[in-house]
């Protein structure tokens, strides 16, 4: 017999999870209760992801717990904010989801016992297969990281490397090839993105705007620069590239135009003013290399400019904000 | 040309909504961020509506944005939280869901606005129609109602009266007819129900436990006795019945069945200790007539007894908790 709703929630979702000292009540009641420390704030996000949009039939139930996730907790790592907790509506297809759920939620457990994240409510519908969270995160009063802050002069930063998760798309899909043994290297990069939790929590009173990159650089700059009225001038020489990336068998324009215009990386971009780069680039954040590819200019443009002068033309159209 | 998603969200979800002062970032960056009094704890409850599930394709889409709202409201209640924030994630199918948002946000808004509470993030996908709303409230720490405190000898009451939505349910599908002039009343109990928040706070420091009603009385009562591990004695003669429900062309016991087992009411099911009986009933709560309908016994069982002595069973089988 199948497992009934009740019995589905208590397996997978209530029982994987501790007892955090600031959950007063978690799943099981009309509503969860949680407790914010005086003097912090509250941030929150949600995210769907949809089968057929999102991922596909052949994504791996674990890949998707883990990436529903990650994807929100990027959106903690952008603001600067600590996550402490998730909610979660699963909608399900299946008429006995229970061998779906153990993986799907092998994944996601993954992530959430690596961050002291835990899940506190959610609901568990009959439909078409999609995952909503919500993420809750905190950070000191009036620390959080938005993006309207840059100025002109300030430096513009992503963390990791650019363009793996666009180049596994296009593995998958056939439109190029790289050697076989980067492959694990750009599946993991597009199915397991990494959030930069660690990462966001140093740019506190350091970056004056942050984003993570989730529809491409020049689509999430673009939302900085919205932001902060402001453009920005970019070397494409200065992208950091993967080694996945610069095996491929494609030439180099293509490469940063994948860099550039592709999404799902949830690496972050954001901004420091110069007088702070010194110290910023001293500072010792584990297992999270950072690239300065350019820097914040008052006209409200997109400027590419070589090391050795030319221009670059990006033909991704990403980038539709002003 | 069809608005682009950042028109889309500016237009309905940004502009219509006021700057409270505990919202530091509403929609617009990578998270919102918002402030929780000190000494107050923040509730927070998620809720998904699923198109051909919980509203079919006849449902006007006003009342699927009021209804929407209206449920997770109804959480907050439960809880005896008041209602501050929302969240939202729509997945929409539609190419250009402007006429629809419109609509949607229209019987959205009109809810929100009459409890002061502010959209402040969320998502929008393409996919199957469905939304996923959370609800955020705070209430003084350690005042949030439970399922979990009814003890023997509380009593048990509901508001309002219960199983019109079940009604209306039955009359769209032509399983009975009530008089016409009843007709809008039921339709306007299943497709906008009236969130008991004013009740919800004022059973704070009184009831000992409580829970809306979604799933029928003794689905959700069955909650409160599984999680208080306790009996209810409930006499079916002072089940709280609309005008409609009387008029309905079915016996009492039918009546009484459509009561107890029909979900959708979204009226709160509480208990109190016999003491603070007097005190409570004196309390005026706008427009939200309340019904001593038994009391809690330490016996695990829920038993129905009539004014007359004679026994009463339920046919449904919503009540499977124990």
């Amino acid at each position: 017999m199948p497992l009934s709703e009740f019995d589905l929630i208590r397996k997978y979702f209530q029982k994987p999870f501790k007892d955090y000292p600031d959950v007063r009540y978690g799943i099981g009641d009309d509503a969860a209760v949680v407790t914010v420390p005086s003097g912090m704030e509250l941030a929150l996000s949600m995210d769907t992801l949809v089968a057929g949009i999102h991922f596909t039939n052949r994504t791996a139930p674990e890949d998707i717990g883990y990436k529903a996730l990650a994807v929100n907790l990027s959106d903690m790592a952008a603001m600067g904010a600590e996550p402490r907790w998730v909610t979660m509506s699963l909608t399900l297809p299946e008429n006995d989801p229970a061998a779906w759920l153990e993986r799907f939620m092998t994944g996601f457990s993954l992530l959430a016992k690596k961050y002291s994240v835990s899940l506190i409510g959610g609901d568990l519908s009959r439909g078409p297969l999609s995952i909503t969270l919500q993420i809750h995160g905190w950070l000191p009063a009036g620390t959080a990281i938005t993006r309207g802050g840059s100025k002109p002069d300030d430096l513009i930063y992503v963390s990791g490397t650019l363009g793996d998760a666009g180049l596994a798309l296009k593995l998958l899909s056939d439109q190029l090839s790289i050697p076989d043994k980067y492959r694990a290297f750009v599946l993991d990069r597009l199915n397991r993105p990494g959030p930069r939790i660690d990462l966001g929590l140093a740019l506190r009173h350091i970056a004056t705007s942050a984003i993570d990159i989730s529809d491409g650089l020049i689509a999430d700059l673009g939302h900085i620069l919205d932001a902060s009225h402001a453009g920005a001038l970019l070397n494409p020489d200065k992208l950091p590239l993967s080694d996945a990336m610069r095996h491929a068998d494609v030439a180099d324009e293509e490469k940063w135009e994948i860099a550039v215009t592709s999404g799902d990386d949830y690496e972050l971009c954001f901004t420091i003013p110069p007088d702070k780069k010194t110290g910023f680039e001293k500072k010792q954040i584990s297992d999270c290399p950072i690239t300065c590819i350019g820097k914040i200019i008052r006209e409200q443009e997109m400027r590419w400019v070589r090391t050795d002068g030319s221009g670059y033309t990006p033909r991704g159209s990403g980038y539709k904000h002003f």
